[in-house]
């Protein structure tokens, strides 16, 4: 399995809320612009895009908040291949900080290639693309071992 | 069924990304600036929060992105208490734009109550606030009837 890039997040004062923590949207948003980084690793670029006309849309994302992040934490962000097929990818985040021994928090995220214009349409990677996803895709056992994922959100009563 | 403030949410410039589209993360912060409306609601306002040192903290969120948001756009986002016991919300967010027919998007989340010190700890409603969610608790219909809700994302083969 290769490497990818990992996002180092710059945790702006704004993004502390009345709890005194990073708000939860901001989880969000370092790992949308870490998914930008992964985008240009893949090739999916500001060329790319450009020149064909086609990017990613995000179909769905769920984050389990699992540590508070304070303004004074650094936080980097990695992301890893769940899955993918001839135009979707299921990718997952792992938010690190290095005060912490576990993560502060995971999420996944299933994101759409789209061809932009009149009316967006689904579109196959190209085979570099592809080729690249084969090898950045987590073994089934790296897989199994990543957690929290998505789930149904619901109260369980004893 | 008691109505629930509806939030306006104000579409920055910087909100939207290469995509020519509201980026993914900023639906999840006009979600969390709904959930602090909806707190000033049931009476977790900063007086209480200053008061007591409890807030709510969140657990997951789950968003279904389902069709694009443009710069001209109004958003505005309406919160639905999906269940609830005596610490946890569970809720949902529409996401609803004049242009479009369906939602733009939905969300669920679960929030915990939670009391802030050296160690935060759990800490259950004052009784004003579970009367209120009790109030405001979608009917087994209603609830059924909304959706997309949080699940597992995964490639599904055929």
């Amino acid at each position: 399995m290769a490497e990818l890039p990992v996002y180092r997040a710059k945790i702006e004062p704004d993004w502390i809320d009345y709890n005194g923590h990073l708000r939860d949207a901001y989880y969000g948003l370092a790992a949308s612009y870490a998914v930008d980084d992964l985008m240009d690793y893949l090739g999916l670029d500001a060329a790319y895009r450009e020149s064909t006309h086609c990017t990613l849309y995000s179909l769905e994302m769920h984050i389990h908040f699992l540590h508070e992040v304070k303004e004074s934490d650094d936080l980097k962000i990695i992301t890893s291949i769940l899955d993918f097929d001839r135009k979707r990818i299921h990718l997952a985040c792992t938010f690190a900080c290095s005060r912490l021994d576990e993560p502060a928090a995971t999420a996944d995220m299933m994101l759409l290639h789209v061809r932009q214009g009149e009316k967006p349409a689904t579109a196959p990677f190209p085979e570099q693309v592809t080729a690249k996803l084969a090898a950045l895709k987590l073994s089934p056992a790296a897989r199994d071992a990543f957690g929290p994922l998505s789930r149904k959100i619901e109260l369980q009563r004893r």
